[in-house]
């Protein structure tokens, strides 16, 4: 067996610890009793370790280094990359800074939760102080091995490729038109679409209309399942893809783009290569790509009219309080705009302003360019800017309302972003290449878009860098302009 | 650090290990869709192997020697004793025996769904006879190591210190007796009561019902959950115990007492001692005292005309099939005793009789008495002489019929009929500890007898040997006796 060998087998042991991990950790969000939580925590904990010690013993490093004198196809180059890179990544940090990191942070995050309700930001500074601080040794450590700045030395952990002076200048550009993009649409949409209040969709009946959806998006219910969660999201292993959505009787739209958005997700991992099981190059490209694949299903082609009139139907038919809802109303319930406090309650011309605002500060932050104590004014300051509100003294639904940088996800918020942006350059591609498209949408003719995705994305896996994949796909690398398009199209224009 | 301390922690890391193992063998069997069953066989198989790596480890062997030397307590000692009992069990095979056991295994296990279904004696024997060789195999070896029958190695993997010489003797006695009884009771009892034909009891009415008795037996939801999978078994973990059953409609007793059996396995799970965590002394104490923990709520307590009373209202209440179901009805139903083919569907009286015949097979297939070409004549002669019953040509329904061979359980079946007995006479010191236990039975005061339960086994775990655990808690080790009178009394008596 050559060192190649060597390694494949060693990552696909580490897949198998990988595949346990996930099911487990979706079992605690979705079936697990209270009581159980303690000892599985430790459990994970456990396994998590053994990962650790797998994946960065010495004798992985030896094996890379054979590895490259080997002679090798394309593709196990290619894997052979991936390899290396999950391995620095892993190897890099010295242990003690890896555990004080998860202490400091699961710290934060727990009395984050009360804090937040009792919109505490003296509390919550002193936990997120350490965790910064932590974060910020990590990144040094990171940047001096990559030859890069401490935050982009983070961002590479959820985006390979990416740096902070490409998102300078796409977000810089995309803030500069947004504000007032915004104001446009919100002067120009018609009131707010009667509010159907008092009315009641069963739970029973939203799995009924959401599963039913899932199909028509072509999940296959073979290799994964719909459940509920406290926090949505797609979990499991791609041969058993398990996502979740939360179910409000007074109101069926948020669980039902949700579902959507998380089948987008499954769709992707679903439909990952099957030719290299249990490599890293078999695994989903980056953060961004795997959120352009559900705001595709869910903002491209879900939010459309186009959808909304396949949609239609099958929402009259399922839900008994929904039978009187007209297409006008949906589309003008699902495409609202409306800025507002919240990130994860925005509309997607919103959406952007509250993903700016956080990579600028967070930059800032570990870079060492302003303190945690910095925080609030910077947020109103943007806030304003940006979306014209103010958040002083309202830290519960200003700074203190994500989870992200509780417990040290630096140089995760652009991937939104980034995502929405792919998805808009993609939908614009297969709009070049499939004529009619509209036409097939409102047929729920899906199967070119999906045969589409899965020749372009999906099998790719992490085969090739992402400005390549996107290259390959559209004819050229990420271009923000197809963004701007789509929001204007949508809102302002036919 | 000494080595006790060392190998305490060692055997943290393993049940940490075997939560996950549960939790996503449970998954397997409720929840996983079919398409996911390759990668989840792989991945736990994984798990196992990387368990059996860190328990066999040459050090594992080293810190046991030296515990040895090191002044420990009583139940350090204890725990010790366990630990090195479960490195021996583990570490006594060579790897290719264990490898070539479990292939053949599976590949007997696979065949015999479809043969069993054809009636296919002969492509059974062909598969099953390489699995009985191999266990011979293991068997021997472990005899060596052991100094004992090679049978009794087996035996000896689920119930620690039985021996086939007591097994002869309990068993022989039984089945001079238990013929006679048989008739007696068949012949005494009245006609087969009104059979309700038609009835429908839709699932959800069964769970609300199952779950209202399971309350009522003080099931912690809290550390706990009821689902569905093909066939029923207690899973999870102490601190999150999964409990399944399988619901018809057209009946609703078999879904029910199923629930109270595993419920019974439950409790014990759920009330094992928490202060040594992860360690084996903390574990059940053996497959017998299992079962006698899950037949004592299922025979001696959910069969009886006590409770009986107690759970006739619920069934009225939850099952709008069942409102006109008379307690006497229920009685004579649940009591009903009637020797069949199929050891699963047995009621208590008969089902000794099929555990006995599987003994006397295996004992001497393992033992080298007798082959795998032997077994319908044995069969057929022992069920003709303990039931009355004749499965000659009839495979399926006889020798054909039980899944514990197919891999190679050999050693497993006694305990069925030992937790039996253990149950009588648990429930026999119980009856002379707690006057008017009938009483409190029937108004659903149970909590003095999972007090005493709690004190008197669960919460000893394996902090003894079982003839220890039984002394302490009836004053005498395993008695036969108090089974045949349970019997008597419950069939012929009062
Ligand atoms: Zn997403
Ligand atoms: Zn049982």
């Amino acid at each position: 067996m050559n060192a190649y060998q060597a390694l494949t087998e060693r990552f696909q042991r580490l897949a198998r610890l990988d595949h346990l991990s996930a099911i487990a950790g979706w079992d605690m969000q979705t079936m697990m009793p209270s009581g159980g939580s303690d000892a599985r925590g430790e459990a994970l904990a456990e396994l998590s370790v053994m990962h650790h010690e797998i994946l960065v013993q010495s004798s992985t490093a030896e094996l890379i280094a054979l590895a490259q004198q080997e002679t090798l196809n394309s593709d196990q180059q290619a894997n052979l990359n991936e390899i290396s890179r999950h391995y620095a990544d892993a190897a890099l940090l010295p242990t003690e800074l890896v555990e004080a990191k998860a202490l400091a942070g699961s710290r934060c995050e727990q009395a984050w939760r009360q804090q937040r309700i009792e919109n505490d930001w003296q509390g919550f500074q002193r936990n997120l102080t350490p965790v910064v601080e932590l974060s910020r040794q990590e990144a040094q450590l990171r940047a001096k091995a990559l030859g890069c700045s401490p935050y982009d030395a983070l961002l590479n952990l959820y985006e390979p490729g990416m740096t902070s002076q490409r998102l300078d200048t796409l977000f810089g550009e995309l803030i500069q038109w947004l504000p007032e993009l915004l104001q446009q649409i919100v002067a120009k949409q018609p009131a707010s679409s009667t509010v159907q209040t008092h009315r009641v969709f069963p739970l029973s009946q939203q799995k009924a209309l959401a599963e039913s959806v899932m199909q028509l998006l072509d999940f296959d219910f073979t290799h994964g399942r719909l459940d509920v969660s406290a926090h949505p999201f797609c979990g499991g292993v791609p041969t058993d893809v398990r996502i979740t959505t939360r179910y409000n009787t007074d109101e069926f739209l948020s669980a039902l783009m949700g579902v959507i958005h998380e089948t987008g997700h499954a769709r992707y991992e679903q439909n990952l290569p099957k030719q290299w099981p249990g490599q890293p190059i078999a695994l989903a490209r980056s953060t961004a790509i795997h959120e352009s694949q559900s705001l595709f299903l869910e903002m491209q082609l879900g939010r459309s009219k186009a959808f909304l009139q396949r949609l239609h139907p099958l929402i009259c038919q399922h839900l008994t309080a929904a039978t009187d809802l007209s297409l006008n109303d949906l589309v003008q319930q699902v495409q609202h705009v409306s800025p507002g406090f919240i990130r994860v309650d925005a509309d997607e011309v919103s959406y952007p302003a509250h993903i700016v605002l956080r990579y600028e500060i967070e930059r800032s932050l570990i870079n060492g360019e302003v303190e945690v104590s910095d925080i609030p004014e910077l947020w109103d300051e943007k806030m304003q800017r940006y979306l014209g509100l103010s958040t002083a003294g309202n830290y519960r639904n200003g700074c203190m309302q994500d989870i992200h940088w509780t417990d040290g996800s630096f140089g995760y918020f652009p991937t939104y972003t980034l995502g929405a942006m792919y998805a808009a350059q993609l939908f614009n591609t297969l709009q070049q290449q499939l004529p009619n498209l509209d036409e097939a949408i409102t047929l729920g003719n899906l199967a070119p878009i999906f045969a589409w995705l899965k020749e372009n994305i999906w099998s790719k896996g992490s085969r090739f860098p992402v400005d390549s994949l996107i290259q390959q796909a559209t004819g050229e690398t990420l271009n923000p302009k197809w963004f701007k398009q789509h929001l204007e199209r949508r809102y302002l224009g036919d």
